[in-house]
C-alpha cells in the first residue's frame, strides 16, 4: 500500500485541478508553527526525517489509483497521478533543533501539484512529533538529576504513536523505555519494574519480592505501594538485606505524595544502611510535578513518565501550518485578520545568545550567524541523511546549552521569537499593499 | 512481525516469572476508567473490537523470540512464550456503548501469564479510542443540526491515530472525513474543499473559484477568507450566479468570528436569492465552540472539526486501568490510598433511566435490567463479531437517547456513576479487612 492517500481529499482535488491546467510552476510552501503553546518558551523540531523518508518514496501505487478512479477522479488525472513523484527541493531544520514561532521547519519548493499533495502528511508528522519532543525535553529539564524512563505506551494515541513517543523520549535524554516494540525497532534500552497485580498474585508482598529476585536477573525494582507504602518499603528492605542485593536495586512509589513518601522511604532505607537502594517514582508525572519534586529536595533517583508526557497532555498539538509563500516566482501571503503569513522563501539565522533573524532566503545573514535551514533534498534527491537518535540528542543538548534560562522555564517562560530582517519586512509590506491579489473585484 | 512485543517490559518479566513457577491459575483483570475527565458526563466505549482482534491472534513469532533471547530471557521462558496463545474468556462492553466511571469495559479471565501479557495493548487501544469517541460524540451533541466533517488528520498523533479518529468520527455521526486513507480503508465518505494556497495560486479569488468548478465535479465549497472575507463571499456569490450553480454549493469560513461572519455571509447570499448556498465553517472548533455557535443562532450548515477534536485536546486520555480483581478464585484489591479498586469479576446492570448497578458477576441483576458486559471470547474463541461502524453508531444513538440530559451537558455535566450492589459491597468489605494480603508482616 502506498502512502499517497494519507492526505486530505482537498489536496487531491487541488492537485488534479493544477495538473489539468498545467499549473506546474514551482511553488514554495513553508511549514512553521504560528504561536507556541501555553507555557512553551521553545519547541524541539521533530518528525523531519520521517517527512524526508516519505517525500523520497512518494508515489501513487496501483491500488491508490484504482480507488481514486472509482471516486470521481478522471482518467486524465489518474494518468497524471501515476507519473507523479516528488521532484522538488527541500530546506529543513535538522531533527532535534530548538525552534521558535514563525520559523520554518521545512520549506518545500516543487511543482505546485507535488508541493500541495504532500501537505497533510508533513503536517501530521511534524505537528505530533514536535509536540511530544518538546514535552519530553521539558520533562528532562524539570527532572534535573532524576533519570527518566518512558512509560507512555498504554496511554499513547495508538501503537505508532507509542513507538514515536519512545523514540522522542530517547532523543530528549530519557534513559529507557518500557515499550519493548520501540526498544526492538529503535535499539533503545527497555526498562521495567513490576505491577501491582504481580504483588497481588502472591500471598504477601515479601513472597512477590523474593520470587522476582529468584526468577529474573537484575535490575530489581520493588513496587512497595500495593497495600501500605512504608510497610512495603520495610518488606523490600528486609529482602534486600536477606538476599544481600547490592546491585541495581530500587523501590518504586506509584501513588500518594511522592515527595513525602520518598523522604520517608529514604530514611527507612538509610537507617538500615541501604543507601544503595534507589527510589523510583511514577504516577501522573509531567514537567510540572517533576519541577516541584526537585524543588522540594525529594530524594528521588529515577522516574517513569507516561500518560501526561506521551499525550503532551497540556498541549497535545502545536499550531503548525503549511503555507504557500511563493508561486511562480511571485511572493504571496494570506491576509486573514488573525492568520497573516509572511511571504517568500526564508532562512533563519541564528547567533548564539542572540535573537534569531527571520530573513529572505538568499539575503546575506548577520555576521557569525548560521542558517538553521539546511538543504535536505534537491530535485527529489535526498541530501540530508536520517539522523541517528544520538545525533538528534546532541543537537538538543547543544541548543539547550545556549538557550537563555528564561526560555527554558517550565512555567511562563519568555519565548525568543525571531525578528524579521529588513528585507523580509520590505517584502511583506510590498506584498501586502502592492501587487496584492484581491478578493474585492 | 507479531504484535506480542507491543507491550511494556514488565509484562514480559512478570509473565516469565509466572510461567517459571507454574502460576497459571485463572486470573481476572478488569479494564475500567477510574474517574471521568473534566467536563465529561459519560464515556463512549471504543477500541474493544481492536482488542478482540489482537487477543484472537496473540502469539510470539520467531523474530519476537529471537529478540527476547538476546535480551535476558532464558531459553525456558522463550520456549514457554513460543507456545503461548490467548486461551481465556473475555466479557466486553460492545463498541459504542455509553459507560461511566468504574464500569468494566473489558474483563479478561485467563491463565495469569496470558492475562498479564496483553495488558498494555488493551489499555493503549481502549484509552485512546474511548477518549476520541467521547470527544466525537460531544462534538456531535453540541453541533445540533450542523453537519460535521472530520478534518483531524494533519494534527492527529500519527497516521494510525488519524485513521482511528476518522473511524470514530463516523461512529459518532460525522457525515464525512477529509482523510482519504481512512475513507478507503473503512468505506467512509471522503470530503474536502480547497485550501488558501489554491486561491493564492491564481491571480484572483474569482479565477480560483471558476477554475475549481471547471475542473472538478460538485460539491463546490468556495473558501472565501483568504483576503477579505465578505468580499470573498460576494466573489463566490457572483460565480454561483454566473455559472448557475444550484447543487451542493457552499462557502467556507476558516478564520475570524465565525458566528458573526456566517450571519453577514448569509445576509449577502440571501439578498441575492442564493438561499441554497450553504455555509461551512472551520478553524479551532470543538464542542465548546460549536455549542456557542449554535446558541448564538449562527446560520451555519456544516463544520469541519480537526485539531481539538482529533487530539481530544482538553482531555487527551482517560484514566484507564487494568486491575487484577481475582486470582485462583480469590478476590483481590489494591488498597493504595487514592487508587483503591473493587474486588471480583463483575457485571454492570443497566435499566433505562436509572443508575447502573455495578454487581458481582453471577449475582442476579435488578428486574428489567440488561447486562452491559457480554461474552466476547470463550477459551480463546471469539464470540462477539467485529461491529460495523453502522452498528456501533446505532448503539451510540440508542444509549444517548436514554441518557439524562444532565449527563450530556457539554460543561459541568452530572455524571451518572454506578452504584455497587450489596453483594459487591460485602465482598469489598470482606476483602479489605478479611483475608487481606498484607505488606506489614
Amino acid at each position: 500500500m502506498g502512502r499517497a492517500l494519507i492526505t486530505d481529499l482537498y489536496e487531491l482535488n487541488m492537485a488534479a485541478s493544477y495538473l489539468r491546467r498545467d499549473m506546474t510552476v514551482p511553488a514554495t510552501f513553508s511549514l512553521f508553527v504560528r504561536e507556541l503553546p501555553p507555557d512553551r518558551g521553545f519547541l524541539v523540531a521533530a518528525g523531519i526525517d520521517d517527512c524526508l523518508d516519505y517525500l523520497e518514496s512518494f508515489h501513487f501505487d496501483d491500488e491508490d489509483l484504482a480507488w481514486l478512479a472509482g471516486h470521481g477522479f478522471s482518467p486524465e488525472t489518474i494518468g497524471a497521478f501515476r507519473e507523479i513523484r516528488f521532484t522538488g527541493d527541500v530546506e529543513a531544520v535538522e531533527e532535534g533543533r530548538v525552534v521558535f514561532a514563525r520559523e520554518p521547519l521545512l520549506e518545500i519548493t516543487a511543482p505546485l501539484p507535488e508541493a500541495q499533495l504532500v501537505e497533510t502528511f508533513l503536517l501530521n508528522q511534524v505537528t505530533f512529533q514536535t509536540a511530544i519532543a518538546t514535552k519530553a525535553v521539558r520533562c528532562r529539564l524539570a527532572a534535573g538529576q532524576i533519570e527518566l524512563v518512558d512509560f507512555a505506551l498504554r496511554r499513547a494515541h495508538g501503537v505508532e504513536a507509542g513507538v514515536a513517543v519512545a523514540k522522542l523520549s530517547a532523543m530528549a535524554g530519557f534513559v529507557g523505555t518500557s515499550n519493548v516494540e520501540a526498544a526492538r525497532e529503535l535499539g533503545l534500552t527497555a526498562a521495567g519494574t513490576m505491577a501491582h497485580s504481580y504483588i497481588e498474585a502472591f500471598p504477601t508482598e515479601r513472597d512477590a519480592f523474593l520470587a522476582f529476585v529468584e526468577d529474573m536477573p537484575p535490575p530489581y525494582t520493588f513496587l512497595v505501594d500495593t497495600y501500605d507504602t512504608l510497610a512495603g518499603v520495610e518488606a523490600a528492605a528486609r529482602v534486600v538485606e536477606e538476599l544481600d542485593l547490592w546491585d541495581r536495586v530500587a523501590i518504586r512509589l506509584d501513588s500518594g505524595d511522592l515527595g513525602e513518601l520518598a523522604r520517608a522511604a529514604r530514611a527507612i532505607l538509610d537507617e538500615r544502611g541501604l543507601g544503595h537502594v534507589r527510589i523510583f517514582v511514577s504516577g501522573s508525572l509531567d514537567e510540572y510535578v517533576l519541577e516541584r519534586l526537585v524543588a522540594s529536595g525529594a530524594p528521588v533517583d529515577a522516574a517513569g513518565v507516561g500518560t501526561r508526557f506521551g499525550t503532551a497532555a497540556d498541549a497535545p498539538y502545536v499550531d503548525s501550518v503549511y503555507k504557500l509563500v511563493e508561486v511562480g516566482g511571485r511572493p504571496v501571503m494570506k491576509l486573514s485578520p488573525t492568520k497573516e503569513t509572511l511571504p517568500g522563501a526564508k532562512q533563519v539565522w541564528r547567533r548564539e545568545g542572540k535573537t534569531d533573524v527571520l530573513a529572505r532566503r538568499g539575503e546575506p545573514g548577520p555576521e557569525d550567524a548560521a542558517g538553521l535551514l539546511t538543504p535536505a533534498m534537491r530535485r527529489g534527491n535526498r541530501l540530508l541523511e536520517r539522523s541517528t537518535i544520538a545525533r538528534a540528542r546532541a543537537r538538543i543538548e547543544h541548543d539547550l546549552s545556549v538557550l537563555p534560562a528564561a526560555a527554558k522555564r517550565i512555567r511562563r517562560p519568555d519565548s525568543a521569537a525571531p525578528v524579521a530582517s529588513r528585507a523580509l519586512e520590505e517584502l511583506t509590506a510590498a506584498t501586502r499593499t502592492g501587487d496584492r491579489p484581491t478578493g474585492r473585484q
